[in-house]
């Protein structure tokens, strides 16, 4: 098992997943948990918060993809797009988180934290962005234009719910 | 001149705007010094940047509710509600810089820079989330079913672009 040992650097020398409850130095120890987040990459509630990110995009992804008429419309392609690289964001991070865990080491130094949260941030405004527009076009064909006859609103009200449960969940 | 005076509270004693340099205290300055950053309510920087939101989002305003087919479709609705929002929030911050300005004093103390930072936060996603479905629905009137001979394509483009300028301000 890879965990932390002795020699006291409790600033720089990277947290455990476990909290470094093996570990006697009480100054580490406090270091240790104030820095451990539920929710962070490389914890268990990273993982949850990944994989539910990455099964509501995945679901508006298919939903989208399902109907035969989305790519006449630039928003629901944009979608598609959108939604298509926050699902491979969502699995790199599942991957991430899970070998984090497996490994008992988190990956919560600055760097990585840093650069978790630049993606996040880009990635979840171009969802956020896809899910507006959509919502725009969703509501002008139902309430508006009343045409759902001839278009597949349920499925594009579906698609665009997941994207932006998807968008909530970062 | 309303400015802070001798008595050595670095933390909770209000910065003034003109940086404290009438006062002799270093250990004071330099905390004041610390906390001055343009473009923070109650700065010049600040006042600069509500006056381009509010003109932006005035701009936007005006040029949507000039289209006299703007009320048929419920997302321009939404971009007309939520620039006028944010033309209340902008020239109310404007106002309030302008105060602070004239009084020489900021409004640097962590409850008020909070509560600008909660109200920017809502109203930047409200206008971001209306410029970004006025700007699927643009797309789809031009691009997608090319009736811009019907329809203002125009004044919807140049609104749907002043709300993003303004959105980019925040």
């Amino acid at each position: 098992m890879c965990v932390s040992h002795g020699s006291v650097h409790p600033v720089e020398d990277p947290p455990t997943t476990d909290g470094g409850i093996n570990d006697n130095n009480d100054h580490q120890l406090a270091g240790l948990r104030m820095k451990y987040i539920q929710g962070m990459p490389g914890t268990k509630g990273g993982l949850a918060l990944h994989f539910c990110q990455f099964l509501f995009s995945l679901a508006s992804l298919g939903v989208m993809t399902t109907t035969s008429d989305f790519p006449s419309v630039t928003a629901f392609c944009y979608l598609v797009a959108a939604t298509g690289l926050q699902c491979l964001w969502s699995i790199s991070l599942v991957i991430l988180d899970i070998y984090a865990i497996l490994v008992m080491r988190s990956l919560q130094n600055n760097r990585i934290v840093s650069m978790f949260a630049v993606g996040d941030g880009i990635i979840s405004t171009l969802t956020f962005a896809a899910a507006c527009a959509s919502a725009g076009i969703t509501v002008l064909i139902d309430n508006d234009l009343g045409d759902c006859s001839q278009n597949h609103c349920a499925q594009f009200q579906t698609a665009t719910a997941m994207a932006f449960i998807s968008w909530d969940t970062f």
